[in-house]
Formats: structure tokens, C-alpha cells, sequence
């Protein structure tokens, strides 16, 4: 099958620098989507299980925050706000409050970095610095935390980490939950450097974690790793920051990731899916005490992405008012996890709500998997230091159908591929 | 006046960070906007001489960007691509080649980093590392390049450099034009370090350079400056970086702040208005020859903002085949520059195109003069060091009678506040 | 007892740095010394377990070293050389390869550095960089290689790491050997680090250890340890440097420490006894195919000390032509760990050779010990992260008898602060 | 001439490292020295104007020094001390505090670091981070302070600088006095960067500074351009330290070299000649306000080097009792100068007291005339960034026949290599 002619190259080949990825895996030019659907510009289908990398958990052009998008762009609203105080902004802040905050009773004030989620981490990275007056933070063996210097600093990832081209410090990496293959009591490293002053690790200003690493390779921790991670920070006297970028928004069944593990971080970053529709927004929220910023101290251009605030309050209203896509989320995992686990692959699915990971043996397997899933209609990707897992992020508004259709044709590329 | 009753605090008060900063200095929640005039909730106008920060140059909410918008939104068009091939990004790409690379023969390949300014200039970083195997970039005082890591490191700002709480390194800073106060030749310094192996400069990867420095107080390099310098890394063998993210899209007259100096930068660096909707977008160009990045190796969840790509390339099709607004961009200048002659302020007004400054004895003054200028219906803003420079960034698309206007406001503002 | 009057303040107090330290757990002013003993000025004698840190490995004042450096100075031989070609330096190096390298088959070339120990440690580390193009350096907890900046790093101990005032980087810290209980199969961490690409340890250009960590409270690694690490190295492609500063010239049996292991680093430094009599010397060795220096790419004003020279010529002649010191040693190891293993303190004496710590409760209890010691006339220090661990390095020419005195008047400190 | 057969190599080329440099310009082996001349195994005489790069002011083997030195160490004094009190260590610091300190009013502490250079200069950046916060040291173009990694960053050589195989950070240059060829104003770029908050210049701790640049090319700073810089140091609260392991004990004629600007820094560090007689030694001098080390807090084991102690008073106490050695270099001066005018070189002579340097073309002649010098029975070496000035650094106990002759040497390998 040949999606693209190979008469000239596209202008994506002539001009579009060579640091393009996805649309490697994916070599067709995609023109329209809706719900859990994307179209090529030839009109066929694609399910789409990967959900702009967790930045649609609610679907392509969901219906409910379409119409308020397109009513406040064509009334004029605000689009480009700075931090100036908007009506848009307002109506979000009050949403956030009134639907996340206070029903769990977080104690946090909402700070908007730049749209991205890695300006997200560099703000939370800055303030935890600022409020210790400490430089060490430390992440996980295959955290990815984005793509800027600081962020990249705490991220895993060789390849990645080259690309910085000068020397990644003020970070320490600690083993994530499983690494080390269940053989060593959780934390026991980490908290025999803490607790001796001879180790080496400098007292670290905060912790950064993801509760399950998706760009990792699908690695969820265990509640109890997690609040035995929460229970170190508080007894050592580090901020703990849950990078909540790509497992937040109902990802994993909750509003936020770490809910299922009841503990409360000091920093929480969010971005991805909390504007609901694909735009860039992003959120860094803390403990109302550790709100020591000057003004402007961070900032940046696109920080008022209003249209953004609009979609985010409509998401909100109509996700988070009550449970039941909570409680669909955590139906579904079970689903999802049965059809995994007959696939045969080299381990045991592994993940939580909506977000799942098949293991293969090599990455080269798994690469093939997606190859052929893409043939047949279906956009997955591999995550994994060596792209050996096939992840799976369908929106969480996906159908029964969809998702039943979704992991048949998994299935066929598995045995395709076999 | 009062414009935000005191009774109780607001949710921007009680919910969002003390981070908070514009809304500071404009103290009312805003509405709607079109062209250049903002709106606030009580339907009060306010003329926009910020425009985004430079992100607004085709005013608020064009129609001729906003149609193509709703119809793409309208129609479902995809709103998040990552980096896939899209119809809109493809407009995008033929469109940016027609209008701008082609017509000035500059040799770039587009890169798509995270929309925003020092996403963008952190892929100008990473790459000048990659491609010379150095690390050192050069940069210059009272420069802005952004809040990352990476580019707060290139930023001049003492208090937004305190922010990074961890040494900011592989940077050395040069003087920019005219800050010795013509006491010296030009680069006399710079070269010297670079032809004395004892200097104790490492070889520069890169320079990296504003035409006009905005955040820095509207210094207004001269085109000979930045020949000069252009001229020196060529001869040294160093990447030369122009970051044309608040002063490229026209705002100096032509699309490229550097044309007008006859210059072509090895790297170039969009954001702000590129989308000319004032939704996040950002590019990095840079000479074929230069594109050795790996695919992914620098990567971001909202690369690919079609929605922006779309107001783009209307942006482009609009303003950008002809000269038209670029001839009464230019025209203007000697506009701005005549009424702001006549205010009195500490020295003589400075700029290009349609970013100009006007310095104050102090930037308690200056901050006045905006203050009172916000009374009386106008929106500016200081910059520079010690703020004591009244910046002025109307939107391209303004009329002649908004310019009087504006220009008129400023000019009492500066008698009220005397 | 009254070692000091306190009727007015001597010249160490008002003209020496508060820096200083072992002159305040030693409140005496020394004169002369012999031997295994220090003579203080008013002729008291202190039996010295201490022997400078491990710098006097063949005592005080040895007579065999005493006359040629004598003979050398009073003959006007060269005292200052910098690196010129000497005799005594050839003496030193002809008699270094037929005593130490040529029977133990070691494939070193020799490389004076500024004669401390942290500049050989400094030498190592720029070699080890410039050899791998690789910047990370991995060291142990608990380590000690000295304070300048690059070695400092490397360092385990908090107090001394904050001295540097700057961040510390380009290390990576592991696990020394039992440093988490037995509970943890040997090198899992690290190898698990090395073997995963998304670990976020970037490749190591080399691992540096101490076979016996003495600063950081006595602990000796096993053998099988020792091992393990250095086949880590070669499999994992990280050069394996030992530093043998205290540990080596004899003081745990064989002239290098690493003997025992039957290993042969990649690098070795080594100072402290090389010269034999307590003269600044240091040396950094490295297999022949690493030598890819360029000529003064490392300097330093005293790396030629020829009088050091001499005196190491004299003592390599005099202890190391035959295993008579060595056997010794090594006989007398089992004598203090018998008597150590009597003191009843917290844990078990641990050791090699002659150098052994008796771990106390805290370091309260075992400054205490030190303290009265010095009241009975033996010198001895705390090492460890909370100085808990008494350390004995009595020079291995000590005699029987002395070494007997030695353990009965640490027999009776313990007993006597119990 | 052959000085070395070539039959077989030597014990220097197959034993020591590629690093060697002084030996390969000078290449015989030496073996006795006294006063002023090296002696090689063959007898042959050499003047020594090199004098081990400024370690021995006082000649070789001065009878002055050898005498106590010899009974010290045949009296079986205290060689190794760490920092423990002992006599020679009392006699040392009552004798520079009566000689040194107390004739030229200055407030000033003594710490003894490791005792070579680099370990003094690393001991005072720490103290200026530690006193004041902060991290970034200014140095100068053409700078050396040494080899470990702190003092290596602000080294201006960029060979050196490059075997550091990790980026050099917090530091930042200044150009040096006359670095700008007499077209700036002194510190008109650096007192710029200070005042104005939007530099890129972090707040530096400490300037350091070398009164005259040995290694960089013999560049002598004017006592004004130190005044000036002394009085910014002052105005701008930065520590100024000042380096004098080159300059100090009387090189340029007073005992500090800044004792002629008048100035009194804050920091001073000292080393090469402050023991007299070749032998490991160096001090880190600072106002007593300044003490503010933990004790122990920066360390090394040879930083008693109690033999030098002992060379050092009596070094003290015959040459700075009095004025007679100070007025006969500063005679010197004169008749050096008039000397060097002759040689015809590229320019004149620069220098003070007994450090002269003479500019050739390029390094290829000064090598040259070294060269020649040496198989004319003189030591003289080259230094600048691109060897480019032949350095003089005769004793300053050389007679006036040994100095007219040297610089006759001096001007035949001038004639002959022309």
C-alpha cells in the first residue's frame, strides 16, 4: 500500500525540517477529525488511540466545548490576554475552583505559564528552588518532563538528553517503582542518601514524578510506592512535584493521577488535556504558601491563551460535575486490560484507567506492530527507552465500539506481525 | 477612579499566583477586542499600544484571519497534530515558502518547536551546539530571549535571571549597539576575545541577537551594527542566530527584522505574531545545510497548532504578497517618531518601524505615564532595565486616526503626570 | 590537665585562619618526631597512630630516607625542577619500574602532577575526559578525593561539598560496598543505569573508588566487590580509577591496595607516603595507550619536588625490593583486629592491612575516645560522616611493642569515656 | 649540538607521560644547582633566568636557608604536620606577622592550603562564594591561576582551558589593563555591566587579579589601572583578590606587588617563592572579618610542610628586615630595561622589578632565541598566548656579573636567530 506518491517529494520533505517525527510513522496527510476519529485527506478513517499524546482526552472537536469556542471567538472575545484579567480567564478560574479544587479540598493557587507543558515543569522547577534556596532536584530513572533545558535535565532518555548539547546538572535520578525488579525495598537508596550526610546527593530542593511514565514506556507505580514517595519528601523536607502533564484529566480515572494514592503534592504541573481541545494551555499549581513569586518573575507570551481558557471551562463543566466519566475510565481499564493481556506479547500488559502499555520484545517488534495497526486504520505508538511498548491512549469519551474495534485491530497487527 | 471595587478580593486574587502582572498594571477584567481596541467587561475601550506584547500586529481578532478560522474550526478541521502531516500545515508550509522564503531567497528549512517564543529559541540552542560540537553562546546585555533554562542563561535581566535559582551557564554577554555610548568601535571587544587564544572566551557556538531589543528598552541596533556582525561570525566561525520573535512579521517594516541590514542569520527565530491571531505558534529556521537533527531529538506536545497554522497562512496570504503594509509601516515610523520628538521626555525617541521607546528620568516616571495613560484610555507599557522606558507597539493594522489618537493620549499623560 | 595556658592568645589563634583543625583536637605544640612518636615542645612524647593522614607510612624522620635527602640537599642536588629531566627524578622513575611496575607487570606511564593529592586526582579526571569525550564521573558514597573543585565533586561529605559555593557536577554518585546493608545484590543499580538508555545517567567517562574509603569512616570493600567493578568497567566501556592516595604505598599490605583484588586500574593515584618522609609528592598513572597528553596540557609549579624524589627513591629501596613489609602488614593485621574486636564498641572492627575504624555510637563518644587518647599520649582520629568511627593508621614500621602500647592505651580511652 | 644521544630512549620517554613540557625545551639532565646556575650530569654550567617560574627569588640552595633547613631536618624536626601546631610553624607565622604583616599595617589571617598554587587559589574562591553568596569570580584576558577545575575556569589560555573536558563556569572576563590597545577607558565595560541591571552579569563574589601577568605575556598592570580597580571592587562590593604567586616575594621589588599601586586587597594568595627554597608552600591571606571557615572546612594533607616553614622564615628573615634586596631589584629595573631596548625586538620591553618580557613576531622566533639561549648556557622560556615573549625571572640574588652576562646571552640568541 502507498499512502504517498513517490513521484516529488511533499513540501513537508523540502522545507519541513528533518526533526519531524510522527508523521513518519503515519505517512498520510490528515485533513479532518471528530470524536475518536481521524480522517486523511482522501476521506479514510483512522481510530485514533494515541489522542494527540494525551491532549484529547475528551476527543477531536467535542461537540460540548466546540460551541462555546467557536461563540467566543466569533463574538470577539478576548484571544491573546497576556495575563491581563479576562471574563474568559475569570470564568476559568471559577470553574477550576469550583470543580477540582474544592470538592478535593486542594489548597492551591493556579499559576499560567507559557502553553506548553514543559514551561510548566521550568516554572515548578524555579519556585521549588526559590522557596528551598536549593539547587538539587531529583527525578526518575525514565521520567520525561519536556524538552527545554531544565525540563530536560530531569528526563531519561539518552538520545534526548544529547540533544542538549552542553552537560545536564542540579539533578539526581532515583529508581522509579519496579526498576530494579521488586529485588530491593522501595526507596531504601534514596533514603540511605538522604539520611547520610557523607553520600554525596546534595539535600534536593524537590522530587519530580510522574505517576505513570508514558513517554517511559508505560510504567505505573504502585499507590503505596507513591505515598511512600509523599511520606520521604515530607520527612526529608522536599517539595514534592507530581508532573501531572500527561496521566492528569481523568487520564487515569481521577481528575489528577496521584487521587487514587490520597496523597497531596506540593506542586502539581498540568497541561496536555486541560484545555480540552488540542490548544496550548498549560497550568502550574502549588500550596498556597509557597506562592513567594514576584510579579513577572516567570512569564511568557502566550500564557492568556484565552480561546484555551474557554474550552477548559466547558470541559470542566461537562466532565467533572459529577463521576461518571471517572467511573466509565475505571470500567474501561478492566476491559482494555482482558483484551491486552490475550495478546501474547512478551509481558503483561501493564497500566491504569485509559493509558496501557503492550510490551515486545524489541523495539523493532513493536515499531512493526504499530506499522501495520496503522494499515489497518488504528494510530498507535511506542514508547520505552527502546520503543519496545506499544502504548495506548484512546480519549477517554471513545465508545464501546470504537474500543472494541480499536483492540481487534491491535490484535491483528500482533499476529500479523508475529 | 476606581475600576476594581475593593469590597472583596476577586478569584485573580484569592486563586491565581502573586505571579500575576499585567493585570496589575491594567487593573480592569477585559472582554472583547477588535483591531487595535480592547474592551472590558463594562464596555469601556481601550486602545491597544502593547498589542500582545508584538504578538497582535494584525490587530484583534482581523477578519480576514477570523473567517478562515471559524470555518476550519467549523468544518472540524484537526486542531491538534503533533508534528503529522496535516492540509493545514501543508497551506502553511507552501504559503510561508511563497510569500516570504522564496520572494527574499533565504535558504531555510522550517522547524515547528512548542508555540512558544523560548521553545523556539531553545531548538536554536540545542542546534548551534549540535552542528558546531561547542557550547558557548554569545548573547548581549540588556537582551530577552525568554524564561526556559536555556534562554534565561541568554537574558539579560538580573531579577528574571535570580529566578533560575541554579547558576545560568554556557553564555557570555557582549555589548550591544551603542551601550558603551559610542566611546569604542564597534566589536572591538568581542573581536579581540576571539582572536586571543588567552582570552578566556571558549570558541562561540553562536551569537544570538535581537535587531531591536524590545524587553530591553527599545535599543534600535543601526544596520551597520549588525552588518558588522554578521561579517564577524562569518569570519570567526560563528553561528549567527537572529531572534526575531517580538520584532519580525512586519513590526520594523519588512516581514524579517534583518532585511533592512542586507543580512542573512544562519538561524532565525519566529513566534508572537506568526499566527497573526495571537494563538501560540512558534518557528525556527535555519539554512538547509544546518538541519541534522534527528527526528524527535527536540520535540513538543503542541508543535503542531493547526488552528494557528491556519490564521498564518491567511495572515501571510493577506499582508504578505504585496508591500502594502509594509510601505505604511515605514512610512509611519517618521509618524511616531515626530510626535514623540515633541514630548520632552529625557532623551530623544528611538526606534524602527512601529516599536518605539521613550525614555524617562526614572522608571517610577514612566511607570506614571502608563498608569495615567490606562486612565485615559491608552494601553502601554515600560521596558527596559530599571523600566524607565514607555514602549510603544501598536497593532500594523492601526488607522491614522488611531495613532493620532493614541499618540495624543500618551502625549497628556506625560503633561498630567510632569 | 593544662596542655595550653589560656593567659593569652598564641599566634595560631590570632594569626592563623579558623581553618584550621586537627591543632584543636591536638592542643599541643609538636617539635620533633621519630619513629612511631611526636615530641611536643616540652618534650612530652605522643605515640602516633595517626602518621600523617597515611603520609608516613615509614614513620617519622626514617632514618634510610633521612641520609640520602641529607646527603641530596647538603650536595646542592637540584631542590625546585619543575619537570626538567634531573638525576633524582630518573633515579626515582628507574627505580619506581624495576620495584612497583616491572614485577607486578603494570603498563603505566608516570605523571608528576602539582604534588597534592587532589591535583593527581584533578590529572585523572581531565584524562579521563579527554580520553572518552565524556564528561560524567561516577564516584561512591563516602568518598574522599580532595578539595579542589574538580575533585570535590567527587566527594561524598555535605560539609565539605556546600564549601565549594558553587553547584558540583558532572558526577554521578553509586552505592560503596555494603553501603545498603548486604540487602542489595552488588552493582544492580548501576548496571541497571548503564544498561538503560532512559535512565538519565549519561555514559560515564570513568569510575573512581577508593578500595578502602578512609575519610569516610574505614570501609573496606571485598574483594569480589572490587572485582565486580572493575569487570563493570571494562564491559560497560568506563575507564576504572583507584585512588590510592591513602591506601596505597603499603598501608593495607602490597604497595597498591588493588593487589589483593588482582585487578589492574585503568588509572592510579597516588601520594600521601610516595615520598616516604612526608614531602609533598604525587603521582597519577595511567596505562601507556592513555597517555595522550599534550606536553604541559597539565602543569603545575611543584610537580617536581626533587628532594621527594629522593626520599621515595630511598624508601621503594629500602621497603620494596623484597615482601619483608608487606608480610608484616599482613601479619599484624589479625594483632589489632584482635584487640579492636575487644573494645566492646558498637560494631564489629573493620579494616585491612593497618587500617582499621572501631565504630562508636556517635561522634560524640568517639571525639571522646580521641580526647583522652590524647591525655594518655596516643594520637588518633575520627573519620565518617558523623566522625563515628575511631581510625587507627599507625606507620607500618611501627614496632611490636608499640603497637602493642598503642591498642592498650585505646583500650583504656574507651574504657574510661564509656 | 647533541645533548642527548638518540641511541636509546630514555627512562623520561618511556616511563614519563607525554605531559612533560620544561624538559623538551631544555633538554639535558640537570643535577646540582646553586645560586644562580644548574649544573647538568655533565658538569655543564646554565644561568638560570627562568628561576622555577618565580620559586626561587633567593637563588638555588641559598646557604641562608640551606643551613636551617639542614639542622632542622638532621635534628629530626617535625616534617609532615598537617595542620597541628609545631614550632617551625610558630616561628613561621610570628616571623611573617613581624616582617610581612605588621610593617605594612595589614589585617590579615593566615590559612595554609594545600601548598601548591591552584589549591591557594581554589581556597580563596571558596571563601569569596562563602562570605558573599554569591558564585561568579571576575577574571582578566590572559589570566593564569592555576590547573584544578576552580582555577582553571578563570584561566585565559584556551588549551588549558580545553583539557578541562567539562565547561568552565561561573566566571567572566574582563579585558585586562592595556587590552584594548589604550582605546577604552579603564573598566568603562565592566563598571557599565555593573550598573546596569539588565547586563547578563550576575553580581560576581570577587575579582581576582594578577598585578602582572606572567604566564598571559609579562603584561604589567599601571598602579592607576589597580587603583581604579581596587576602588570599583570597593564602590561595587566584589571581593578583590589579588594572585600573587608569581609577583609576590619581591619579584617586582616591594614584597607584594601591589604594595607600589598602594592598594590593600582583600584576599591575597601566595606560593613558589614564599618558602625560599624551591619546596611546596602557599598561603591564602585575607582581612581577619574574612575568617569566617568552619575549621576543617577546606583542607589537605601537605598543608604543614613544616621543612618549608623553616626555609621560609629564614628567607623572611634575611631578606625582609631591611630594604636592601627591595632597592636592589628596583635598581635592577633600570639596567634590565635598558638592556632589553636593545634586542631590537618587535616592541619594547615591559616589566617591573625582575620580570621582563620581550614581544617577538611570533612564538616561532621566541622559541628560537630560547632555544639558542640554552645551547648558549642560559634558561629562559617563553609565555603569551601565542609564545610569543620571551620571560625573564632571573633570581633576585643574582649579581650584577651574572646579570649582565645573561643578558648578553640573551642578546646573541637574538642576533643569531634573527
Amino acid at each position: 500500500m502507498t499512502l504517498i506518491a513517490d513521484t516529488e517529494p511533499t513540501v513537508f520533505e523540502t522545507v519541513e525540517s528533518e526533526v519531524r517525527s510522527y508523521c513518519r510513522s503515519w505517512p498520510t496527510v490528515f485533513e479532518r477529525a471528530s470524536g475518536s476519529r481521524l480522517f486523511d485527506e482522501h476521506g479514510r478513517p483512522f481510530l485514533d488511540f494515541f489522542a494527540g499524546a494525551g491532549s484529547l482526552n475528551y476527543g477531536h472537536n467535542n461537540p460540548a466545548l466546540k460551541r462555546p469556542l467557536l461563540d467566543y471567538l466569533g463574538g470577539d472575545g478576548i484571544t491573546h490576554g497576556l495575563d491581563m484579567s479576562t471574563t474568559a480567564k475569570r470564568r476559568f478560574l471559577e470553574t477550576f475552583r469550583s470543580t477540582v479544587l474544592a470538592p478535593r479540598a486542594l489548597p492551591y493557587k493556579v499559576m499560567f505559564p507559557g502553553p506548553t507543558g514543559t514551561n510548566a515543569v521550568e516554572a515548578a522547577l524555579k519556585l521549588a528552588r526559590k522557596v528551598t534556596g536549593r539547587t538539587t532536584v531529583v527525578s526518575f530513572t525514565n521520567a520525561f518532563h519536556g524538552m527545554s533545558l531544565g525540563s530536560l535535565a530531569l528526563t531519561g532518555n539518552a538520545g534526548k538528553r544529547a540533544g542538549a548539547g552542553v552537560p545536564l546538572s542540579h539533578t539526581a535520578q532515583m529508581p522509579y517503582d519496579h526498576y530494579l525488579g521488586g529485588r530491593v525495598p522501595d526507596f531504601l537508596w534514596f533514603e540511605r542518601l538522604l539520611e547520610d550526610s557523607g553520600s554525596g546527593l546534595d539535600h534536593p530542593a524537590a522530587v519530580i514524578v510522574e505517576t505513570v511514565q508514558g513517554e517511559g514506556g508505560v510504567n505505573a507505580a504502585r499507590a503505596e510506592w507513591l505515598r511512600g514517595l509523599a511520606d520521604l519528601c515530607r520527612r526529608r523536607d522536599m517539595l514534592l512535584i507530581v508532573d501531572d502533564i500527561q496521566m492528569g484529566c481523568g487520564r487515569t480515572g481521577e481528575f489528577f493521577s496521584f487521587e487514587e494514592a490520597g496523597i497531596t503534592p506540593d506542586v502539581v504541573t498540568l497541561s496536555k488535556s486541560i484545555s480540552g481541545y488540542g490548544l496550548p494551555m498549560s497550568l502550574c499549581l502549588f500550596r498556597d504558601e509557597l506562592d513567594v513569586w514576584e510579579p513577572g518573575e516567570h512569564n511568557g507570551t502566550f500564557r492568556g491563551n484565552n480561546p484555551a481558557f474557554v474550552t477548559a471551562t466547558a470541559a470542566l463543566d461537562t466532565y467533572w460535575r459529577d463521576t461518571a466519566l471517572r467511573d466509565r475510565t475505571l470500567r474501561r481499564a478492566a476491559t482494555v486490560e482482558a483484551a491486552l493481556g490475550e495478546l501474547g506479547a512478551g509481558t503483561a500488559p501493564r497500566g491504569r484507567g485509559l493509558v496501557w502499555g503492550v510490551e515486545f520484545a524489541d523495539g523493532e517488534r513493536a515499531r512493526a506492530v504499530c506499522r501495520r495497526a496503522f494499515e489497518l486504520g488504528l494510530l498507535v505508538e511506542t514508547s520505552g527507552p527502546g520503543d519496545e511498548v506499544v502504548k495506548l491512549l484512546p480519549p477517554l469519551t471513545v465508545t464501546d465500539d470504537e474500543l472494541d474495534e480499536g483492540l481487534g485491530i491491535l490484535a491483528r497487527a500482533v499476529r500479523h506481525t508475529a
